[in-house]
């Protein structure tokens, strides 16, 4: 899928895309957040050919993102589990979750919704923010990075609005 | 390098990463984000062969999220220039870069800083909050979305903290 690793490059958008894997590979985290654990579930939920679920699921495991368990179920086959480090995943995923049911959505509607358990409320867009909880504009975000060539800083969209302009 | 395409998916995530289109296809605009405007940058940014850079930048003009704009320097060829849909990827670009850090460090220490231009302090991770910005614990957001089987909604990180645990 993938013809080059990504682990030597400094930058950690790089090194977070190397460690995941593949897009089939945040598919299989989304589904483990949502209760899968066998790899039947993983198998008919993403109707995938199973060497390639194999393949992914044992990189999930060597790169500590999934874990092996003892199966709830009694079966001879071991569940998988995300780790601390895969479950630490789930604000890739809520992201990448609004920004598809923003732009990219389906003719049946959004198909995400994320509340807060404990007030029911909608969960408001993961968001840059200072440590006071206040959203940040973007145009307001300046990101440095160790590129190619050397220390680069940059506001990464200047012409963008905050988090009420969308 | 992705053999299916997740357009008919129902799943937001699933959506997203269709439009998207690759891993090369994020660093692509990782660099815009970055200020790379011209074929070249991107090429000497990310050490790619010509034929994918062409073939990813085409996709992401094809799916609306880079333009072609006229060049700043007055050459013979457009610049590439995120449009707004684009620019609104930048939450996913932050928790990548975020959890790269976290996670999967360089031994030379991170790689990226993301900081307020106003304040010049450092951003927080991009994390659920209520809309009064108060951050929530992973345990507390429940999802819900429209699997195979209809909706399912599930508490997505059990065992999860919050996230000053992290």
């Amino acid at each position: 899928m993938k013809q080059t690793s990504f682990a030597e490059m400094r930058c950690s958008v790089a090194r977070a895309l190397d460690q995941v894997g593949s897009w089939w590979s945040l598919l299989i985290i989304r589904d483990a957040m949502m209760g899968a654990r066998r790899f039947k579930d993983f198998e008919s939920s993403l109707g995938i050919a199973k060497n390639t679920l194999t393949n992914r699921l044992k990189e999930l495991l060597d790169n500590g993102i999934l874990k092996q368990v003892e199966p709830e179920n009694g079966s001879k086959y071991l569940d998988y589990e995300l780790t601390e480090k895969g479950r630490d995943l789930a604000p890739i995923i809520m992201t990448l979750a609004q920004w598809g049911d923003k732009w990219s959505v389906h003719e049946d509607g959004p198909s995400f919704e994320l509340r807060n358990k404990r007030s029911d409320e909608e969960i408001s867009r993961l968001w840059p923010r200072d440590h006071d909880g206040t959203a940040i504009d973007l145009a307001d975000v300046m990101l440095s990075r160790e590129g190619r060539n050397g220390q680069e800083t940059r506001t990464i969209a200047p012409e963008a609005g905050g988090l009420n302009d969308d």
